[in-house]
Parts: structure tokens; C-alpha cells; sequence
């Protein structure tokens, strides 16, 4: 098996669910929750070190946190499988949404006015 | 701007994040805390709709879900890049586990014995 | 050991992280982000299963919910604590803040009128 | 309207639910989704912030975090009725548990013990 792209992964994934009749479980809502169960499995890795340090990890890990972003990437393509949504054109209009919303020259640098500026602009 | 591959993804966003000068709130740590407050922003929009009511989308609803979906995926394509992690490989690994943990003919169609299957494997 | 109430919970949590020197561990970021992580072990216990079957917990699942529900109870006082925030007074002030919100006779047996109430109301 | 006691913001969780006809969505797993979705909010408040400034909020984010401290308050309460499950007697329980999984003599001023010792003894 060779993943190459997110086309290769949905399609993957859905012979995966076909083989064992899941797509009756694989709802949005059920994929929604799956989805964050990972997405908090990532997080406990990094509750109790500092963020300057946390992208320093032992190997052990590391093979974890590699586990949890597939999972996540896994979870991502399928959600968006079963809604028919394309990531990258969503991925592309969400960029140009930032891009207005978080105008480099004014935001640069700062954490304050990195959520204060979007505070004032939601 | 167009977005055809993870690669092209990561490649605007370390751009994004130099403009601003983010790459300093950029830890991975942090960067976990967002992806999964914009995967919870997914499960809201699920969380009192039925299962098979999930896939039905009004437009608005659509479109931010859409949005919540796109974050994630930026997220998502940061924190591998900041931890130096390809996410095809990390699927592909995970798909392999996947495989030997689910055996089609003893998970097929059952969710129970889809967890208890995996409490003993695990 | 009793509990019996919140603040009997604080004053234990106070003495049990006291005597392990963890309070320069708990900084609300870092329970922020281990109380969603409890929060996820919970989800994870319904993520295949039907709403309407949801309630029916197996012995030893309902035995993990009880610990789940613990957990975030535990960091739930523990950050209010840090924050020297009252949860009671909270919880009052936002139940006003639902009962304005959620008038009974607008928003009565209807989920679609949940959210768009919500939305509308924001 | 004075919530002084679990039980009595249960009574008003309960008669809450009752005049809008709501139980039908409060099932445990919808429940466990709302519970999450509010805790998400409480992290984001947090991303972007350094951990030992985490406890300086200026009074609209405290304000914020108040709300999302009594909404995690108010689904944990709920989902616990749902199911029958004594918040008090769970915390108790698992603070038991705590105490056997984290000798404090084993443990004490150390990020890396907490969670080697957590692994070992899992």
C-alpha cells in the first residue's frame, strides 16, 4: 500500500469501511466525535511541558504523536468523504479568509493583537 | 493561490506565518490546543442532529462546517511540518496497524464488537 | 476521605498536588488542555453507539464513564481554583444568561429552533 | 435563582430541560458533544498564551472563561443525572485511584516521572 495523495487515502479508506460494513457507524456526527477523540489524544502528549519544548520528543513519542496526526488525517478525509467536501478548496478559500482577516502588517508579532484583531473583526 | 497538495499547503503556510511573525506562538504544543478547538467547532455543529440526519447540511451550515474542516487540515499540515513529520508515511503506518487490528472477518458490521474487539487488542 | 462538596474537593486537590510540587505544572493553560482531554476519553465511550441507546452502559463501560466524569470534575475545580473563580456563582450567572437566551415558549421541542435561536441571538 | 449545591443545579438543569421539551436531545452521547464543545472553548482562550501567564486574564477573557467554566459545570452536572452517576462519589473514587497511581514520594516536582510513572503503571 502507498499513500500519496488524499485520493488515495479516501479511496482507501473507503474500501477499508466497505470490508467491514462500518459505513453505517461512519455518520458525520460519529466522525465528528471520533475525529476529537484523537485530536485530544495529541493534546495529553503536550499538557505538561512547555511549548518551547514541545517539539522536542522521545522516541516512544514521537511514534505516538505520528499516531495521532494519521488518525486525525484519517478521520479529516473521511468526514469530508461522506460530506462530499473537497479539503483543498476548502483549504484554499480558508487561506484567502485569513489572509483578509489577519493583514500581515498588522498583526505581525503579536499574540495580543493576533486575537484581539480577530476579536474585533469576527 | 492554489492548493493541489499537502506540500503547496505547508509551503503558504510557513509563508503565512513568517509574514506575521507567528512562528513564535508556533509550538507544537500550541498549535494542538488549535486544531482541537476548531475540531470542536466541527462537533458542535453535529452535536443535537440524529447520526443519519448528519449528512444533511442547510447552505450556511455547509459552509462552516466547510471552514471548521479547512482549519483543521492547516493545523493539521503546521504541526507535522513544526515536528518535521510526513503525514502520507504516518497513514500509511497507521493503515497497516488498522488492517492487522480490525480483520474484516471478525469486525464485519457489529460497532460492539468493534470496541471489544479492540479492548482485547489493545 | 469524603467529599461532600466543591470546595472539600479544591482543599484535597490543593493537598494532593502540594505534596507532589505539581502546582508549577498546573497552569490553566495546562488544565485547559488536561480537561479536554478528559472530555475526549468520555466522547470516545459514545462515538459508535446510537443516542437513544447512549444511557445503556455496560458494566465496565459505565465504570470508565465514572471516571471520565470524575476527571473533569477534578480539573474543572482545580482550574477554577487557579483562576479564583467561584463555579457556583458561574453556573448562576449562566443560567440567567440561558434563560434570557432560550425562552421556553420560542424555543420549546425543537432542535432546528435550538441553534438557529442561538444563532440569531449570538 | 441560587445554585449553592450539585443538587440544586441539577433540580435546575432538569426543570430547565423540561419547560423547553429538551430532554430528547439530552441524550449521554449529545450531552458528552456539548461537554466538549465548551471545554474547546476554554482551551482556546489559552493557545496562544505563554502557561505562567495563563492565570492573567483581562476581565473580558475572565468574563468569557467564567461562562465556559459553568457551561463544562452545567453538561457535567446533566450528563451525570442522565446516567445516575454520583459526581461526589466518582471524584472519591478516582481520587483513590490517584493516590495509589502517584506516590507522591515517587513522583514529587517532576514533569517527566508524572507521565513515565503514569505509563509504567497503566
Amino acid at each position: 500500500m502507498s499513500i500519496e495523495s488524499l485520493e488515495s487515502l479516501r479511496d482507501h479508506l473507503r474500501v477499508f469501511a466497505k470490508d467491514r460494513d462500518w459505513d453505517q457507524y461512519h455518520t458525520p456526527k460519529n466522525l465528528s466525535m471520533a475525529l476529537i477523540a484523537e485530536a485530544a489524544e495529541l493534546v495529553e502528549h503536550f499538557q505538561w511541558v512547555e511549548g518551547d519544548q514541545s517539539h522536542l520528543l522521545e522516541d516512544k513519542t514521537r511514534s505516538s504523536v505520528e499516531e495521532e496526526l494519521a488518525d486525525i488525517l484519517i478521520y479529516l478525509v473521511r468526514i469530508s468523504d461522506k460530506l462530499g467536501i473537497d479539503l483543498y478548496k476548502a483549504a484554499e478559500r480558508k487561506l484567502e479568509i485569513n489572509a483578509r482577516k489577519y493583514p500581515a502588517d498588522k498583526v505581525r508579532g503579536s499574540a495580543k493583537k493576533y486575537t484581539e484583531y480577530e476579536d474585533k473583526h469576527d
